[in-house]
């Protein structure tokens, strides 16, 4: 294998999609625009139509993200997109394998374990996985580096992020390819150097929600006054910038430097505050967050509402082009 | 007074500006743009060219904010804007004033009783403080209900968000007038129930700055590594609905139920973790995180990393118009 792979060639190329919810057929619309033969391999019953589906409603959205849709046919004989139960039979061929299965330690160790006896030598084994760590998952695998997550943002067709984790193991010209392997298909993929549980933006996520159920708990905004707060504020600072940039410019003149002389110890006490607030999702505070969240947002129907904010943010996506 | 003052006519009202740093200067553009005739109260010497020179460096931006810029000008005898360092004469014909001084409780405090003997009765007076609160400022008025915060989100002539917190004191007709102003200023100002420390916006950017230097320290990812995820993905995101629908949606046709049944055992593990780890500003992490900004950024000026990110944040925010 080379050590560099800056333009893979996806057309034609196999990929086999293992766990077709809405994390698979969100990755199977972007691998089919970009002309790859998909095969789904789930044994939900319906499982053909569902991914069909999807993929057609996403077309829309898919061709504002600038893919060509042109590549997509769902009509039979004309299709790229097969479906195969039988695991053994559906990597048979794969130069690829994305897999979103149940999170589940020992199902996806077992998982693993069926594809290596399966698939060819040359097969990238990767896990969509937000939780299992490669390491974890690969302590059945004869060659445990081959196996390296590439963990999406949801929707997969629409952010741009990959995750890519490599077990402890992996070697480095097989992550390379990984990384042109998710660049190739348009993303943008994100190295991490450590095996840290969440990943990173989930690790992000769970700390501002920490402090956004402590808010609401303690009444002084509700989930949409909050909700407001962030989409008219941090979320436009952080399309444009991280929070590490974000701060360096808030330094003023003096960057960085200023901002951590001047504004530090203001942080060092709202953090203090917060680690001294209890938060736990008990009975009660889950309760007051279901009302809250019905409220506010239970008059528009859950597709509707997903409608409306993954408009929006195409519409990010292609300002910040 | 009345209780709705949803049309509030800007125009050819007098505010006046207290403290003319970047937020002030920020600010001066804005209530020009909308009409008003400013008065700038700053003791720096070169105060007047200082402002002057913002607002002409902000013009353009003002304009794809969808400002009217004509509104604007900086020429003797033409100009809307004035500069008087006196605070009593400052004051003593304003419908409004915007108060953005030092950080610093007594001198807020002293400041606001001098503002109180010399202001006609009905102006509103407005901080734009990001940590002392109404209450902690109006200590020494007559009448402590007049004082509101007005906490902007930086740079106030582009970001929506204004955080409206009134000292226990406030009364309601008062408060509405106030969240009616900054509606007619085209901002987006949000009511805070309860006066809590650094509001709300600079405590979720807390909670959430905590983590990403747990990450940096632990050699996860690099600042810039770190600031990439964030807008491939939590930005772009929270940009488009707050962390509370975004969640809703997370869960699916269950919405909300179905995320606080099966994800919230997950989070709180991560929560747990990032309780048990200690995050300070030492001198070794701030040194840490300068090293790799500059590192990273320290190749551009701070003025051109300032006009790129506004930049993409002016596209965000007329995409999502």
């Amino acid at each position: 294998m080379e050590n560099q792979h800056n333009n893979i060639a996806l057309d034609n190329k196999n990929i086999t999609i293992i766990g077709a919810g809405v994390i698979g057929a969100s990755w199977a619309a972007v691998f089919l625009a970009k002309g790859m033969n998909v095969t789904i391999s789930d044994p939900k019953e319906n499982i053909a139509q569902d991914v069909k589906d999807y993929v057609q409603g996403a077309l829309t959205e898919l061709s504002q993200m600038g893919l060509n849709t042109q590549n997509i046919s769902l009509e039979k004989n004309q299709t790229s997109l097969f479906f195969e139960k039988d695991l053994a039979v559906a990597v048979s061929q794969a130069d690829y394998i994305q897999e979103n299965g149940p999170e589940n330690r020992d199902f996806k160790a077992n998982l693993w374990k069926e594809v290596e006896a399966h698939a060819p030598n040359h097969t990238f084994f990767l896990s969509s996985s937000s939780g299992i760590t490669a390491t974890q998952q690969a302590t059945q695998l004869t060659k445990p580096e081959r196996l390296i997550i590439g963990h999406p943002f949801n929707p997969p067709h629409l952010m741009p992020l990959v995750e890519v984790v490599p077990g402890i193991q992996s070697d480095q010209s097989y992550i390379e390819h990984v990384l042109n392997f998710y660049s190739a298909l348009g993303k943008s993929p994100k190295l991490l150097k450590k095996e840290v549980a969440g990943f990173v933006a989930n690790r992000l996520q769970s700390a501002i929600f920490r402090e956004c159920v402590a808010l609401v708990q303690q009444g002084v905004v509700t989930v949409d006054e909050l909700d407001d707060i962030v989409t008219t504020s941090l979320g436009i600072r952080w399309a444009s910038g991280g929070p590490f940039l974000a701060f360096h410019l808030g330094g003023g003149a003096g960057g960085i430097t200023h901002f951590l002389e001047h504004l530090t110890p203001t942080m060092e006490l709202v953090w203090k505050d917060q680690q001294n607030t209890t938060v736990t999702f008990d009975a009660k505070t889950k309760q007051l967050i279901i009302d809250q969240i019905n409220e506010k947002y239970g008059t528009e129907s859950i597709p509707s509402l997903e409608k409306s904010m993954s408009a929006k943010e195409i519409s990010i996506i292609a300002a910040l082009k």
